[in-house]
C-alpha cells in the first residue's frame, strides 16, 4: 500500500522520490537537510519565474552555440516558459533557508524542468537518458552564476510592485497635502511648540521624502541589474564557450524584458554581494521614513482629549474591548513594525555579506530571503497606509486654528516689528495667561491692527519675506 | 451563488461573515488591515494554545469569582481546551505582523472560542447574544494583560524545544569530544599555528559552550514567567475583583504546568518589553556562537588538497553540477545564516522594545513573531546540526599526527628544556627545512631522545605541568 | 639635536624608542600599526588598574611557586600597584582599536612595569637583562589569558560606576513618584486615551523597570568574573605549573578586591566571548528603557500649548536663538542618543564575537573598547538624566485634574454601574459635545451623584475592586 | 585667588564665566548638561571648519541684502576665516554627544566667533552690545537649518580622506595583480578545493570591489551636498529674506569649494536624514567588503605549517610571548574590527534617524559623531591595510605550483576531453591516491601528453574557451 516511487541516484548513491513528484533526487535532499522555515522557494514566484528564464536563456545561448540540439532545446524552453507563466510553483520545495550557497535551489528548478520537458517529449519522469537535469537543463551554468543571477533577476520583478506602492502612497500625501494647504497650524521642534505652517506643507513634506526615496531605489536597483552569467564555477568561466556569457545575458534581457548587463570582472561578480547590501541599505531608508511619517500620524492624531488631535486617522477596527469607543492608530503601527523587521534584515544580510569567504558567497540564500521579506512587507505596509490610512485622514481644523490664534510661537513673527525684547514678553505674557500675543502685543500699544493682520497672515507666517 | 454568510457588527458598523468559519468581524476588519506576511498566527500552534490556556483560567477565575454562571463557564473551558489541544488552528488566521498591539489576536481567540462554546450549547454562530466574544470570553481581560501573557507562556513552550536540541547538539559534541580524545593537533590562534591539543579538547569546548547557553536561555525563561495577567488596560487593573489577577495567574499555571507568577507591578509589566529583550539577547548570544562552531567546523573540513583538512563533515549532497566529486559544508552554512538571522531579529526586537510609549508598547506583535522565528529556525538548526554534520564527524587521524610531529609550535615546549634561545633557533629552522623540530633538538645534542619522549608526550603538551 | 634615545630589539629587528618613555619597541610597533582612533587605552584607566593587578597576581604566583626570585618580584608587585594607583597611566599609549587580539596592550604593560620595576632597582629603562618584560613580568602568561582577564576584571570595576549611577536614578524616580502619589491624570495606549492612573504610578514605573535593569546588571557580572588566567597561549596551560592558575587567580581576587573564579575549561574560556554579549545584551537592554522613559519624558512636557504639557521638565538652557522663550527636552534627549549608541555598540560586539575562529577571538579589542563607551556613556546619561532632569521635574496639576473630570475615559468605570451600552453612549456623547461623562449620566439620570462620587474615586479608579 | 571671570546672562539668568575663553554662557551650560564622552566638538577639525564657512556665508549674504553693517560683517568674516584655517578649535569645547539638536554646537560658534570678532574690533570678551553672538552671528540662521549644513559640508571634507585611502588600497590590489598574475593556484568555492585561477585574478578582484566601492561613495556625496541653509526653524524660511537661502548657499559654496544645492522642499530637508542614512550604508558596504577581504588575507596566510599558507603578509610584530617566532596577521585583524564598529555605528545612524519627529531630528548630533567615527576610522584602516599590509605581501609560488598539478578539481578541464564518467573517475583516484589527475589519466591512455597540455595550460584553466 506504499505511494508509488521512482529511483534517482547522485554522487552519494540511490533514493525513491515519489512517483508523481517533478523534483529529483537532489531535492530530495535538500528537504531533509534543510526542514528550517517550513516555508519552500516557491512562495518566491518571482524567484521561481527569475529561475526559469534564466535556465531558458542558457538553453537557448546553448542551442545557438551549437552545445544543445533541437529536440532539447526546444523541450527545455517550453519547460521554462510554462513555469515562468506560473505552472509547477508547488514543485519548488526546497527551504527558503538553505546551504550549499543556493545549490539546492539551482538543482530544484533543473530537475523540475528536466521532468516538465520530458513529459513534453513522452518520456516518464526520472528518464534523465534523454535529458538531464545537469547535462542538459545546467548546460554552461553553475549554481555560482545561476542562483546569483535568478536571485537579481527576482528581485528586479519583486521591487516594481514596491515602487507602485510607494508611488500610490507618495500620491496619497500630495492629495492630503492639496486638501490641507490652508489649515495653518503650530509646526514643532523636539516636540516643543514652534512656529506656524501649514498641514498642506506637513504632508508634502512625507511626499518629498518619498519621492526621493523612489530615486533612490531605481539607482540601487541598477547596480542589481549587473549579473554574472557565463561565470560558472568561481568567475573565470571555466568549461564555457567565450561568447556564451554575453549572449545568455543578452537572451535573458530579452526573454525577462529586464536590461541586464554582464558583470565587468566576472569573478568579482560571482564572489561580491555589494549590490544587494547596497539594496537592503535603500530599503532601509525608505523603512526609516515610513516608520518616522507613521510616529508623526501616530502622534498627530493622539488623543483625543489628552493628546496633539490634529488630525483623525480613518477608524478601521474597535481599539479595546474594554474601553467603550476606543479607535487606535493600527495601520501605522503595522507599518513600524515592517520598518523594525526591514532594519533587522539589513543586519542579517550585512552579515550573510560580510561572511562571504574567497570566491564565493556561501550565504546567498538568507540574502535572498530577506530581501525579499523587506520588499514584500514593504509593499504590503504602503499600501495598507495608502488605503486603510492616509485617504481617509481628516483634519480638526478648528482647534488648529484656535491653537495658532493663541500660540506663543507668534511672537517669532513679530521680531522685525516689535523687537525681540517685546516679542519676548509677548511669548511668556501670552503662555502665563493663555491669551494670544496679538492680543497682548494690541493692548500695550507695540503695534496696531493693521500692522497685526498684515505680519500674521498665514502666507507671511510659512514662507520667507518677499 | 454567493457563499453563505452571517452578518455581525461592531462598532464601526455590520459586515457579512462567511457563514461557516468561527472568527467573526473583528477578526475580519484585520484580515483587512495586515494583508502583510500571508503567514496567519495560526502557524504558531504554541501562541495559539498558550491564548486557549489563558482564557481558560480567566473564565475559571471569573465563575469562582461568580462573575460567570455555570453553562457558559462549562462551555468556554470546553471549547478553550479542545483548541489547545490543537483543534481549529486553522480558524486563527490573522497575520503574524499585525498593528494594534495584539487586539487582533485577542479578537481572533475571543471569536472562535464563542462560536465554539456555542456549538456546544446548541447555538449557532454568531448568536453572541447567548454568549459573547467579549463580554464572556474576554472577561476581566483586555489584549494589553491577555496578549503578553499568552505570548510569554507560548515563548516558554516554544524554547522547550529549543532546549532539548541544544541538549542533543550538545551530546553529540561529547561523543566526538570522548571518540576524539586521544588525537593530537596543533592549535590555532589568529589561524596561525600555536601549541599542540587534542581534537577531543576541541569538541569538548563546543560542549561547554552549549551547557553554558542551555544554562543562560533557562535564566531568560524563568523572566519570561513573570506576567502581567489581570493588568487589564493599563495595568491598574480597572473593572476586575482585586483577588482575579492571582486567581487567574495560579489557574493558568495548572492548566499549562508552567509556574507563572504575577508581576510586582502591573503598570510596569504590561507596558515592558525588557524580559522579551533579554531573552532575544540570549538567542542572540546562541547563535554567535552557533555560527562561531559551524565557522570552525567549515575551516577545519576545508581542502581536502588545498586547505585544513583536519575533520570530515559527513557527505550529504552534491556540492557542485560542474566540479565533479565536490561536497560542500552544508549543514553549518545553513545554520550560520540561521545566526545571522536571529542576530537581525534580535535588532528588529530592540527596537521594537525601544520604540513602546506610555502605558502600552504597540508593537509586541513583531516581537512574538521574531522572537519565534529566532527559537524555531534555532531549533531547526541545532538539530540539522546534531543529526546531519556533528554525528558523522571523521577526523584524518594521519595527516594530523604528521602535522604534530613536523610542528615547529612543538618548540614552545622545549622551553624549559632547552632554553628560549634555542627553542627559537629550533622552530626557524623547522619551518625553513621542512625538518621536525625533535630531529632538529637531537641532531644539534641539544636533549637527548628521551627527554624529548617525556616532553612531547602528549599528556605533557595539552595539560599544565603536574 | 635629536631627543635622546634608546636601542631595543625584538624578533624584527632593532628599534630607536624615546630614552624617557617606559614602554619600548612592542609598543613602538603598535603605535606605528595601529594609528586608527588617537584614543590611547591609557584612557580606560580601570584597563590600566586591571591589568597592573593581573600581573601583581601572576608576579606572586611565580614567586610562591619558586619561579621568580624575591628581588624581581618585590620590584614587580611595587611596579604594579603603583600604576593600579594611577601613576604612569600616560604611558599606554597603544590605540583602543587594535590587531593582535591585544597583545599590544599586554606588551604595553610588560614594558612599562618592567621599566618602573627597573628603575625602583636602580637600572636604566631599557636594561632588560635585570628584568625582563616577557621571561619576567610576563611569565606563566601569554595574551591569551592575561588580556581577557583583565578586560573583563576592568570591565567590573566600570560597572560599579554604572550601578551606583542607575540607583540614584532610581531614588530619583522613586521621590516623583511619592511627590505624584496624588495626581491623578488619564493612562494612554497607543497614544490613545485610556483610563486614569497616578502621575505617581507613572514614575514608579520606570523605577521598577531600572530595578529589574540593576538586577540583570549584576546577573551578567557574575558571569564576567569567571576568568581564564593560567590559560596561556590556547588554554591548555602549557609551561605552566598545575597550581598556578588556581593560585594567580586568588591572588588577583585578594589585590583587586573582586571575587574572580577560574573557568572550568580554560580552552573554552579562552576562545569564548559569551559573557561580553550576555553584558551587551543587558546593557543593550537598559538602553531601551532608558529611551522608552526619555521618550515618555519628552511626550508628556511637549507642547506647552500644542502638545501633553502634562509636566514640565527642568529648563536647561535656552532652546533656540530665533523662536523667543523656547525650551527644550534637552537631556533626555541626550539620554535617547547615547542609547542609540549602545545598541549599535552591541551589534559591533556580536559581530565581534561570532568572527572569533579556532583556539582565540582575535577581536576583544574591539569588544573591550565599545563595551567601556557603553558602560561610561550609560553612566555618564543616568547622572545627567538624575541631576539635570528627573529632579526637577514638576507636574501641571490643575491642567490633569481637568483632563480626568472631562475624560471619555472614565465611561469604562460606570461599566459595572450603567451598563456598557449606556457607557458607551456617555463615552461618544462626552467626546462630542466636550462635556464631562459624569455630568451626562447625572443629567440623564443613570446614576446618582453618590454613586458617582464613590465609583470615580481616584483610589477606585486606578486600582482593582477591593 | 580665583581665576578671573566675566559674567554674562541668557535666558535662565546669568553666570559667571572664564574671562579668558571665547566660549560664552550658552557654551558653559553645555558643558553641564553633556559631560557624557569628554571628546569635544573641536576634534572634529572638518566640523569647526564647516561651521565657521557656514556662519562666514551667512554674514555675507546678510551683508549684502543689507542686513549687517560693513564693520561687523567684516570682523565676523575675519573671525571666521582664521577659524575655518586652523585658530581656535581648541575653544569648541562642547560634548561630541548631545542633546538639543546641534544648538549647543551651533551657540558654541557663535559664541566664539562674536568673541575674536569682538577682538578685532578692539573690545573685550563678552562685551555683545557691540557685536552679539545671536543677533549678528547667528543672523537669519536657526540651529536647525545651520548645523545640518555645516554637518553635511564636513562630512564632504572628511570624505575626501577616506576616497584618496581608498584610492591607494586600490593601487596597492592592482599592484599585486600585476605581480601576480602568472601565479596559477586553486580557488575555494565553500571553503573547497575548486577550480584553478590565478593570484593576481584574486588580488585584481579586490581592487574591482574597491572601485566600486569608491563610485558608490562619490554617488552618496553628491545627497549630501543637498542643504537647507536658511530654512530657519521649521524650513519655512520665517524671518529671513526671499533671497537670502539661495545666495547664502551659492556663498558657501564659493568658501568652501564644495557645490552646494539648496533643497527643493527646506521643511523635508530640515526633517530628513536620509542622505545620511545612505551614506552610512555606503560606508557599510565598504566596511563589509573590507572585512571580508582581510579575512581572505587571514585564511590565505594562514598556517604556515597546518593552514592555506598561500601567501605571506609582511610581519609587522611578534606576535606570542610564549611561542617562539609566531607571527600574526594583525593589520587585516584591525581592519576587521574597524568594520565591524562601523557597522554599529549604522545601525546607532539608523535608529536616530528613525527616531526624529515632526519638523526636526533632534538627534543629529549622534549621527553626526558616528560618520565622523566610521569615516576616519575606515580612512585609518585602508591607510594600514595599505601600507602595513597589501604591499608588502608575498607569495608561496613552488606550494601554490604543486597544489594546482595535483589538484583534483583539474578534472573539471577534463570534462569536454574524457567525459564527466571518466573525470569522476579521474577525480577522486587523485584524492584517494595523492596522485596526480594529469598522470592518472596518461596512464589509463584517456588522454595523451600533447592533449592534457593543452588543456590544461594556464590560459586555458582561468578563462572560457577561445
Amino acid at each position: 500500500m506504499h505511494s508509488p516511487v521512482r529511483v534517482e541516484h547522485d554522487l552519494l548513491g540511490e533514493r525513491e522520490v515519489p512517483a508523481d513528484v517533478y523534483w529529483g533526487i537532489h531535492t530530495l535532499r535538500a528537504l531533509e537537510n534543510y526542514p528550517i522555515t517550513g516555508k519552500p522557494i516557491g512562495s518566491y514566484p518571482e524567484l521561481v519565474k527569475a529561475l526559469s528564464l534564466v535556465k531558458q536563456a542558457a538553453a537557448r545561448a546553448n542551442h545557438q552555440l551549437g552545445q544543445l540540439d533541437d529536440t532539447r532545446h526546444r523541450a527545455i524552453e517550453d519547460a521554462c516558459r510554462e513555469i515562468a507563466d506560473g505552472r509547477l510553483h508547488g514543485q519548488f520545495v526546497v527551504d527558503v533557508i538553505q546551504g550549499g550557497a543556493g545549490t539546492s535551489t539551482n538543482m530544484n528548478a533543473n530537475e523540475v524542468i528536466a521532468n516538465l520537458a520530458l513529459e513534453k517529449l513522452g518520456w516518464p519522469r526520472g528518464h534523465y537518458k534523454e535529458l538531464h537535469p545537469i547535462n542538459h537543463v545546467n548546460m554552461s551554468q553553475s549554481t555560482n552564476d545561476v542562483y546569483p543571477t535568478a536571485l537579481k533577476l527576482a528581485v528586479v520583478f519583486a521591487i516594481q510592485g514596491l515602487l507602485n506602492a510607494m508611488e500610490s502612497l507618495r500620491q496619497a500625501y500630495l492629495a492630503k497635502a492639496a486638501e490641507f494647504k490652508d489649515i495653518l497650524k503650530i509646526g514643532r521642534t523636539q516636540l516643543q511648540d514652534a512656529v506656524p505652517m501649514t498641514l498642506g506643507q506637513e504632508f508634502s513634506t512625507y511626499a518629498v521624502m518619498m519621492s526621493e526615496d523612489i530615486a533612490r531605489l531605481r539607482e540601487a536597483i541598477a547596480l542589481i541589474q549587473e549579473v554574472n552569467l557565463g561565470a560558472t564555477a568561481i568567475g573565470t568561466g571555466i568549461n564555457t564557450d567565450i561568447r556564451y556569457a554575453r549572449m545568455a545575458t543578452e537572451f535573458l534581457s530579452e526573454l525577462s524584458g529586464v536590461k541586464l548587463v554582464p558583470a565587468e570582472n566576472l569573478i568579482e561578480a560571482t564572489q561580491d554581494t555589494g549590490a544587494f547590501v547596497q539594496l537592503s541599505g535603500v530599503l532601509k531608508r525608505i523603512a526609516c521614513k515610513l516608520s518616522k511619517v507613521c510616529n508623526d500620524l501616530r502622534l498627530l492624531s493622539s488623543g483625543p482629549q489628552a493628546g496633539f488631535n490634529e488630525i483623525n486617522l480613518p477608524e478601521r477596527a474597535a481599539g479595546s474591548s474594554i474601553m467603550p469607543g476606543k479607535v487606535n492608530p493600527i495601520i501605522p503601527e503595522v507599518v513600524n513594525q515592517i520598518a523594525f523587521e526591514v532594519i533587522g534584515n539589513d543586519v542579517t544580510i550585512t552579515m550573510a555579506s560580510e561572511g562571504g569567504q574567497l570566491q564565493l558567497n556561501a550565504f546567498e540564500p538568507i540574502i535572498g530571503h530577506s530581501l525579499f521579506k523587506s520588499i514584500e512587507h514593504l509593499e504590503a505596509g504602503c499600501r495598507t497606509l495608502t488605503e486603510n490610512c492616509i485617504r481617509g485622514i481628516t483634519a480638526n481644523r478648528d482647534l488648529l486654528a484656535e491653537r495658532v490664534r493663541t500660540s506663543a510661537g507668534l511672537a517669532t513673527a513679530l521680531n522685525p516689528v516689535i523687537g525681540y525684547e517685546n516679542a519676548t514678553w509677548a511669548a511668556r505674557e501670552a503662555l502665563r495667561s493663555g491669551r494670544s500675543v496679538a492680543e497682548l502685543v494690541l493692548e500695550r500699544g507695540l503695534a496696531d491692527q493693521e500692522t497685526l493682520e498684515r505680519v500674521l497672515r498665514p502666507e507671511v507666517l510659512t514662507a520667507p519675506r518677499a
